[in-house]
């Protein structure tokens, strides 16, 4: 196994980006594909694509490029997404619901099994084949379905004891939609925290940056 | 104005991280922090912290650290989210209502001004006070309103041209959310794909990386 230790943060969160690029190529057909091509479809360069895809091994051949399928395999065992991890998804609210329908979680090599709710209206209820259950009964839940990620889409005052209680349950990672930046050293399991304003801020920036007006100033 | 062309992405990709860590200071009372300080609040190194910030002038002092509220001020500037920008959400789904239900787009320095569905059941409908409009609407709508940006929440199959028609309708940047990437080279605007595998995965690389058992192999 590769020594996860020596790849940068920067690196590791351009492998998701190369891991669906090389999945939308595979689904359209293509076999073969050269760092230009690559670098042209990721709007990255070419040396920046083989340096990174070097710090796994370097799978391509020069001149010839990469195996897309190769490099697939390659990419769901290095992300670790080639397995089945079993999620439980907390707070079925409309974000909940909308993961719990339309999201791809297969696409990552996860499995919904069950989500939880406090509302008596939508425990029961199932969305997609996953059933609703009480709050209450996570314990319990876990103790017999051992569920290896929890979503979290609590509200923001409820994150940190949810979360708490989920480490308890043996949950080994935390997907948290929550609004509040939990932390993986307090928590003592990885933790991603989804913040859209992130990303909206990012446009800003660009709209910004690209905006005819501000450089005329 | 600062030249936004010198600035590497990975710099620009942290700066909503700074400043969403400034806010909550900010929120907490705290006046001056410390690049040390900053930087465990990050998890970052305290000279990253003074290297990426001195991309944009660099406002702290030797010794005495940096004050929050002016570095607010100069991220809002940087990222251009002080002014107010103002947002239409295109489709209601779930996805669309958890977001103009709950999403604190004033955060961001945006404004969302309406909505637009082609269903019938939610055209006419209110969230937050923020109207839903029917589609066909839209043109007209842009028209005498000029909104900046589009949150996009239709089904992946249709957003490529709801996009484009969002570029004629002379919107300035897409926000979107319907997973597929839309590319800002073929649209002419600004574009944040929002992909939320991107953050799973990651989850599940770190995942990996801190299980015992994968590293006693």
């Amino acid at each position: 196994m590769e020594n996860a230790k020596h790849v940068s943060k920067a690196v590791i969160s351009r492998l998701p980006r190369y891991y669906r690029t090389l999945r939308q190529l595979a689904n359209e057909g293509v076999g073969r594909i050269s760092s230009k091509d690559l670098a042209a479809q990721m709007d990255l360069t070419a040396s920046q694509i083989r340096q990174d895809l070097s710090c796994f091994g370097g799978f391509g051949q020069q001149g010839y490029g990469y195996s897309v399928d190769k490099l697939i395999v390659e990419l769901e065992r290095i992300l670790g997404v080639a397995g089945s991890q079993r999620a439980i998804l907390l707070g079925v609210g409309n974000l909940g619901r909308a993961l719990l329908r339309n999201f791809d979680f297969s696409f990552c090599g996860v499995r919904p099994i069950a989500a939880f709710d406090t509302a008596a209206e939508v425990i029961g209820r199932d969305f997609r084949g996953i059933p609703v259950h009480a709050l209450h009964d996570l314990e319990l839940f876990c103790e017999r379905e051992r569920p290896d990620i929890a979503v979290l889409c609590v509200p923001a005052d409820q994150a940190q004891l949810v979360s708490e209680r989920l480490v308890r349950c043996g949950v080994r990672g935390i997907w948290n939609f929550s609004n509040v930046s939990l932390r993986q050293d307090h928590l003592g399991v990885p933790v991603e925290n989804v913040h859209f304003s992130d990303s909206l801020m990012k446009l800003c920036y660009h709209m910004k940056a690209t905006d005819p007006f501000e450089f005329g100033e």
